[in-house]
């Protein structure tokens, strides 16, 4: 019984999936799926990069997913970017539907996708690095949001997630001189244990790697874009 | 159909861990499950612990829950401690049934517990701060182990872990420092959201903290054992 419903679900959320992926085919987004363990740094990440990227009207929007509290909105919400907050409400990742849900509402409140160019809707999902890998929400890319501080080995540790990353952002780099490690002490582990993923050592707060990092998302819109090759 | 189904497996849990419960009542047992983020130090927190706690022969028995990898077991059995390694293949926190398991392998394995003046069983969960918590494992204490670096708002993003948490190990402060952060910032949010926990602040590393979280953790003993009070 328990096998067949957790197929039923999964069936279910692919099917949802696969409209999301449609939704962001007709609207011209790039929709990204950042992952990774509480504290990690994704939005942190998402700061410094819509600093970097949102200037252009149209160009980004975000949803962000959570157990609670609509803090991490309204961080982003700062930034002038369109947002909206999911609260899951103790449910351990976010699904399918409820990016469709988040989308409508998203267009609703203002985010204004131009399929000429190519849109980004980046989704944070809940901060967790198991259970949000096994549920597909229709994403281009999964991105694994990876702090130094959590140590070298938790590609090894947590496979899924990684094995799924287009992109691994190893944050926190500005901290790697206190912990005695350098990034050379993760990247060989990711090399095996994410295989399809450009890694992107980052620091958020010093600025540090952020240029390669949003340099590889402007070169993931050509895809989704209808003029060939979105403007740098 | 869901609904059922769950609170079917909920009540299958709770009667395992209360079978649990029995078990470590006959041994003398204090279980101890510890939950926190991936990289949160948990293993490092019980390395530091053992290293204090573990030359009495009988005093300490641990069983590791991890997705994958023996690594932390291994690191754990270098320090002389019966440990058992649980691999969950998937399964994003421990059970009450797979704790029962992991409890008879150690007792084989050599853990000899001491019912006169008690014994500790250290259950490192499945880094994750969402769903470890929503299964009793039978465990006496359920220890939330935070790191500074996951920053001062998870409390109130990741409620349950806290609300149920009878110690709150806020570990890696030695990096605090380097965050631009002071305990001060961490200690409110957690008198909030964590009602019923004593916090101790602790570096694994440089043993800041270390001696108050073991002295805590030798009054908790008294209740288990047989003789009245256990030695300090």
């Amino acid at each position: 019984m328990k096998a067949i419903l957790v197929r039923n679900l999964r069936a279910a959320n692919d099917a949802l999936a696969a409209t999301n992926r449609d939704t962001f085919a007709r609207h011209g987004i790039l929709a990204l799926n950042l992952m990774g363990s509480p504290g990690a740094g994704k939005t942190s990440l998402l700061e410094a990069t819509l600093a970097r990227l949102s200037p252009i009207p149209g160009r980004c929007g975000v949803i962000e997913g959570d157990i609670a509290t609509t803090r991490d909105g309204e961080r982003i919400a700062a930034h002038g970017v369109p947002v909206v907050q999911l609260n899951t409400d103790g449910a351990c990742h976010l699904d399918a539907s409820m990016i469709a849900q988040g989308l409508e509402q998203l267009l609703r409140d203002g985010f204004r996708p131009v399929p000429q160019t190519g849109s980004f809707l980046f989704i944070e999902n809940v901060g967790n690095l198991v259970c949000p890998a096994e549920f597909d929400l229709g994403a281009h890319h999964t991105v694994v949001v990876y702090s130094v501080t959590e140590g070298p080995d938790k590609p090894e540790k947590y496979p899924l997630a990684f094995q799924k990353a287009s992109a691994v952002v190893l944050t926190k780099v500005d901290l790697l001189p206190h912990l005695g490690l350098g990034q050379e002490d993760f990247l060989s582990t990711l090399t095996t244990c994410a295989p399809h993923a450009t890694v992107f050592p980052v620091s958020a707060w010093s600025g540090t790697g952020m240029d390669a990092w949003c340099r590889w998302l402007r070169q993931q819109l050509a895809p989704v874009a209808a003029w060939p090759g979105p403007e740098a």
